[in-house]
């Protein structure tokens, strides 16, 4: 008797749900949660279903299987947490929530390791026992940087990069190695100020709300589909500096529900945008 | 071929969703939107599904009741829309929004009239080419201000009355003649503030945030189910009118906002709360 | 005895509240509240007195100068109401607002006429007894519509025009005869989605929360300073035209707040930003 | 050459704000923010102002008292930060993050101690380098639990007590000798869902927003005055579990935001009521 999450995503077709319940009902399985969505351009059908009993993993996707059409992805992820490896440059506010979040047991994951471009944050990490690798960046080429973050990498075999306020640009070839496995915070309500400087941008352009943006990494920069979104007033009073201080809050708690989200499984990626099952 | 809504209400037990999914696909029905939640603590299984094609009422309702265990609520509400009575005081804010909705096609419900108990907003509902109705409180017992409401609406037969700034409380016997068919906006973030001159007793309080609720009228004043609150960040330089006047844009919305949840049939009842599929 | 509010705007420099308060205290007024603000990098002092008592206004305003560096600018608005004119297209919520609040006595303006590209609103501006104004733009050069719009605010002589969803671009020379007076509602959170079909690009990037952003016109498209910004959370079972929907309240309620602000004389400019003293 | 802030709160009168900008432009002192506000009640008036400059700070309190009526207070305070005791049961998430904010300078305050009545949270505080003592609760009588807590603070002379869910009620004779000193983050939104239990009591009634307020302790249990309030949507899934896990978060930033604003000397006591200038 154990809880366990179905995923499916496959092409739409009448009877889908009734299928997969079906499957679930023969099995004596007992759902707690449902929930299905159609993509209307892509007609793409996405399920995702709580439920508990006793069963043998590959013989029940097998039976869901059956009741899908061609080609369907059909998931039954295990209990084993997610591993995660956190990449940093100097600002700690993301990496220290997450390591709070991580030793009181409230991030459904496990931080294998913390790699900065700066070395200033080793204390944090170390500090909550979680390894920390410096990697700087000066004086190396792109692919000499991310050449020294996959070796790190390499024994770790994470699922997951979590980029906490790391203010490099990853490479093509880096980021394809870990599709739909690389999450960002933003430090803007994208696609407002994407790049560079988004508090100086915000300032100058005198707006009365700033975000941030938890988003998945693609090889387009600040391009990728946005998991979470949050938002915070402000006014004239505020200088880039304030600004940003502000944000900080915004990011850091932007950025814990989107890994809440993933890790409990509830995005699906659709072309480049995330439905969202929470 | 038409769209239509399906509810289903019953005690939870398995192979709810796949019988009712099943009696849907038997029928050839497409199925494009589907909800459901077991209350954990009644074990009463919650369902709304959204479907399209060609179907014929009863017979359809009677294939999904035999799906389910005896006594299950199913409806099949017809596309003829909602027959609504507003009552109103003073406050125009509320029912003007909601006229402007009516006018525009904004509203899944036909407003069939305004009872007032002043008299002065009977321009604004004539503007609107809504009948209004003043039917006076002064000089009379609640049972005969009742009476000369319940006299106006014995032709209308309406299925709903909006309290949009009613300011009276209704009887015990008149809240019976609509069980979960009045809805209420109340001027605070109920529980807090309940009863009278809330804006009076935030000032008092202090507080820095107001709201507002839209929820269903039970015979226990401002205790009945919740179906909305919002909320206002405010300060130390409001007055009790200042509050007043920055929460009526909250309370139209609220209460427009639950009036569009219950009227799409996306609201459900389990004791004194409100389960909700949007 | 009246209540009045002053204006100043100048250069910064040491003893400017003080010498502004003196003149008020010499004359006997009474300050009922005060705002100042420095912006740091153009060093221009802007403060916002609001006081009662008696006074000559060419007298006072001459008084308030002698204690400021030469070049301020001292306002003393007058209680008449601002005289304003909306120009629509063919949605009719924030028109609808507009005139509600106008009706009741919540707009510290009067709405002199409504001037339509299409014909489609004029029974909403009549039922509230507003001149409304149909000038067509197709078939027409810009300057031919623009010219037909002048001729219609000729004898007006607004101080103020509010585009309530007027869904044209108007021209630089038209922008420029109503400096810092031309107020428009754009419906995305800008920068995010300037130009057109904002809530088909917000679908299109997957954001997981909209706006609506009211702003003083400029020439340069959508560029202008931003007054009052609101955001709404979405998400993916949200499709454009419900995206649009929902952003309809963000939009209405945004205008209706920056209209306040600025017809209260709460609003300051200062290069492309606005100073806001609420 | 300093930074210095100015706090004054007396009975209001004529040409407070004309006396005190003057005493200051006498010494040559540079304000770059003044804040008043007058409660109309009352009659108190209370200003804020931030000056840069040289001076001698009895000399200065002496010429600004000089133009203000009797009784008024003034206050420079120093540059030194405030002395901050934080007292926790079991709960980590504000203590952890009020740690990290104070181990990265975000806290303009000083934590000198962390005092448990469970010995849970030590490892937490000895991460961060705060001495962690622990004062349990149980089989003593409330006289004994509090005369070892103040036999802790005795060497420690804080300013400040945070209870950063603290689960205990402070006797009034305690809360006497720090008069808005101590405050408190309660897991609800006061006034509602006052007392025990409070994520509890919003299950049961259903509400669709949950909140938490900081506010200061005074005799009367969750009746002090407030200083932040913060919000989250939430809804009839949610189980009083997840409503205290969501919760969470927003006590956390609720409590951080209150401590800036009161150590950075921006929040007045007037009666129950605070006046905060921000």
């Amino acid at each position: 008797m154990r809880k366990a999450t179905l995923l499916i995503e496959c092409e739409d077709g009448p009877g889908l749900v009734h299928g997969v319940t079906g499957a679930l009902f023969r099995a004596s399985l007992n759902v707690t949660s449902n929930h299905e969505f159609v993509d209307a351009e892509s007609r793409r059908f996405f399920m995702r279903t709580e439920f508990c009993g006793s069963f043998e993993d590959a013989r029940l996707a097998e039976e869901v299987r059956g009741a899908l059409p061609p080609g369907a992805v059909v998931k039954l992820p295990g209990a084993e947490p997610h591993r995660v490896v956190v990449l940093v440059s100097h600002e700690h506010h993301c990496l220290a929530d997450l390591l709070v979040r991580h030793a009181f047991g409230e991030l459904p994951a496990r931080i294998e390791a913390v790699i900065g471009n700066h070395d200033s944050l080793r204390g944090l990490a170390e500090k909550f026992d979680v390894p920390f690798h410096f990697q700087p960046a000066g004086g190396l080429s792109r692919e000499e940087h991310e050449a020294g973050i996959l070796s790190i990498l390499e024994p770790i075999r994470p699922g997951y990069l979590v980029l906490a306020k790391y203010m490099r640009i990853l490479s093509a070839p880096f980021v394809a190695r870990w599709p739909g496995g690389i999450i960002n915070i933003h430090h803007s309500f994208l696609p407002a100020f994407a790049g560079a400087r988004p508090y100086q941008q915000a300032f100058r352009r005198g707006v009365k709300v700033i975000g941030a943006t938890a988003h998945f990494v693609t090889d387009a920069l600040d391009e990728g589909p946005i998991i979470e979104q949050e938002v915070l007033p402000v006014d004239h009073s505020h200088t880039p500096e304030s600004l940003a201080q502000a944000g900080r809050d915004v990011e850091q708690m932007t950025l814990a529900r989107a890994l809440r989200l993933v890790f409990e499984h509830r995005v699906f990626l659709c072309r480049n945008r995330t439905i969202i099952f929470d």
